[in-house]
């Protein structure tokens, strides 16, 4: 199944329980729009673009549960589901970029709530329909970028379960070994939360892909003594400039590719692009709980010290120089990223 | 106290049991060198200049306990001590450096073997009070180039627990911190043994010196959005250019400061430079069991998919043109490393 769906005849929209991975496969349905922000937030479901659906589908539910049928009331509460939805990651920009999508969408609509309630259901089907197109072209586009025997480390999770299928970074890893390339992955446990160990792995077991997981502050081992010839990984928001943030950790691995003159690629759809930005230093970096650092345990006991403290930014930024090339589905972008990033962007897709 | 310390009432060897650490302080009191042998192979004490000492201390408590008076006899048994103490931790440098001092020091007294358990004594002794001085002048050499106000990322552990006392990166942090300068510390968790969370984080507050945790990779975060002003870790083994081997994860650590003009310094007696090695390529770097990786819990779960696999180098080199200096008890090294760093480590002590 896809990372969430919706049910037509239930209303309500399916996930995947990322939470629960690899340990168990669990999906959860969700009928209101504050469950889904809640969702969001607590990371049922994660990944940029997943993301963006996900709060597409919530417009949609809020929509279905308002009574009122006068036009600019409904659209007033609607408004406060959009801000809501949008408060529950701040970082993401599909996220706003969906949302405000179907705020546009329901107020050029001619006819009656009822008709704005159906609209909205179906965008926010045409958003996820759009997601798993643009992943697959974006696939196709990166794949090209990897060779028969390529040794990839790749940042977090940027697989279908990042998406509402496919994937961006790891896409196009599966990709690749759909058309038949030999390659084996290390897979950056990503901590705190370890989207790598928990998800990429799990995903590239399914796969049927070879990998590995390594620490993250192992990855500049791996690249410095020629054991790892190719860098991937997603983005959660990038700017005119071609600066990426994602994954916190993404700016180390990227400089350790760079250092070694090692092609880093990020792998993103043209939605995560924020061309108001002018680089990444505009881009706000959530902190996150404390508790994904300390919470950790070994055999069964917490490491760190009762009373420590810690620091939890959820993201970095990633400066455009250290880039090879930024694959989105209009094709693959090269540098100077200033000029070509905004004119490849601006592109309209045919 | 110091991380081990001898008894002279009753003639016994006190060590802090690191492996019950942050959860518990326990001193152990050891009476025989076969105990001390068990200590270091399950690493009660941990460390190389710690093991070092604990070694020669090893070596004092065997010759207590040799009862015969006929010298070749004693320096036989006295013999098989070393033997068995050099086997507990066969890679430890210091270790043999030591117990080779030791045996030199015993064939060479003049007098009966009452005379000789004394000198071992004194010796081992003798030891342990070098490393705490070497380590109070790296310290303090280090603390000159920390200013009030400085917040430094700290990898691994390089305290007194690594050592008989004060320690090499954190030693030169503690002693700004008693010279009264105001400093932060960002611990890096450091993975995958938590050495920064488990150990670091409990000295830091021993020393009410305050401090943060975070997960590795963002130190980058914190390096790039001028959260941190300096970077300091230690090093297992040097080449002659200045090229530092030293726990997974300081390259990559090493390279965000560098790319954010943040000083970074890496901490070391000069007895861990190699001179006989050209550069870092030619360390040896011990890849240790996946276990250390996959066996990270969450919530009493394990993260990983049942049957991952996964790559473990337990260290990494960063190159010498990385480092704004090279903090020894011989004094800082500056650049040009290949030039300087021979020079200086082959000066003579006063």
């Amino acid at each position: 199944m896809r990372t969430l769906e919706w049910d037509k005849n239930t209303n309500t929209i399916k996930m995947i329980d990322q939470r629960l991975l690899p340990g168990q496969f669990q999906v959860v349905s969700i009928d209101n729009y504050q469950s889904v922000a809640e969702a969001i937030k607590t990371m049922v479901v994660r990944g940029a673009p997943a993301i963006g659906a996900a709060g597409a589908f919530g417009m949609a539910l809020a929509a279905l549960h308002i009574k009122v049928k006068d036009k600019e009331a409904f659209l007033s509460e609607l408004q406060q589901a959009d801000t809501i939805l949008r408060k529950s990651r701040p970082t993401a920009v599909n996220l706003s970029w969906a949302l405000n999508r179907m705020m546009a969408k329901a107020k050029k609509v001619i006819g009656n709530t009822d008709e704005i309630t159906q609209i909205l259901i179906d965008e926010a089907q045409r958003i996820a329909d759009e997601d798993v197109e643009i992943n697959r072209k974006m696939a196709l586009n990166g794949a090209s970028l990897i060779e028969d025997g390529d040794t990839i480390i790749h940042h977090c999770n940027t697989g279908s379960l990042a998406t509402v299928d496919w994937g961006t970074a790891l896409g196009v890893i599966r990709m690749a070994h759909e058309l038949g390339k030999h390659i084996h992955v290390l897979v950056d446990e990503t901590r705190p939360r370890l989207q790598g160990s928990r998800l990429t792995a799990w995903e590239l077991e399914q796969y049927h892909i070879p990998y590995e997981i390594i620490s993250d502050g192992a990855a500049g081992f791996f690249l410095r003594t020629g054991q790892a010839n190719k860098v991937f990984f997603g983005a959660d928001r990038v700017a005119a400039n071609g600066d990426v943030a994602n994954k916190v950790g993404s700016y180390m691995l990227a400089l350790a590719g760079y250092d070694n003159g090692i092609p880093v690629y990020s792998v993103f759809p043209s939605s995560t692009v924020d061309l108001s930005l002018q680089n990444g230093d505009e881009i706000p970096i959530e902190e996150r709980n404390q508790d994904e650092v300390l919470g950790i345990q070994f055999n069964g006991e917490m490491v760190a010290p009762r009373q420590a403290m810690a620091r939890n930014p959820a993201f970095d930024v990633t400066p455009g120089r250290l880039f090879s090339g930024l694959v989105t589905e209009k094709g693959i972008i090269y540098p100077p990223f200033h000029i070509n990033l905004p004119e490849i962007i601006k592109r309209d897709s045919k």
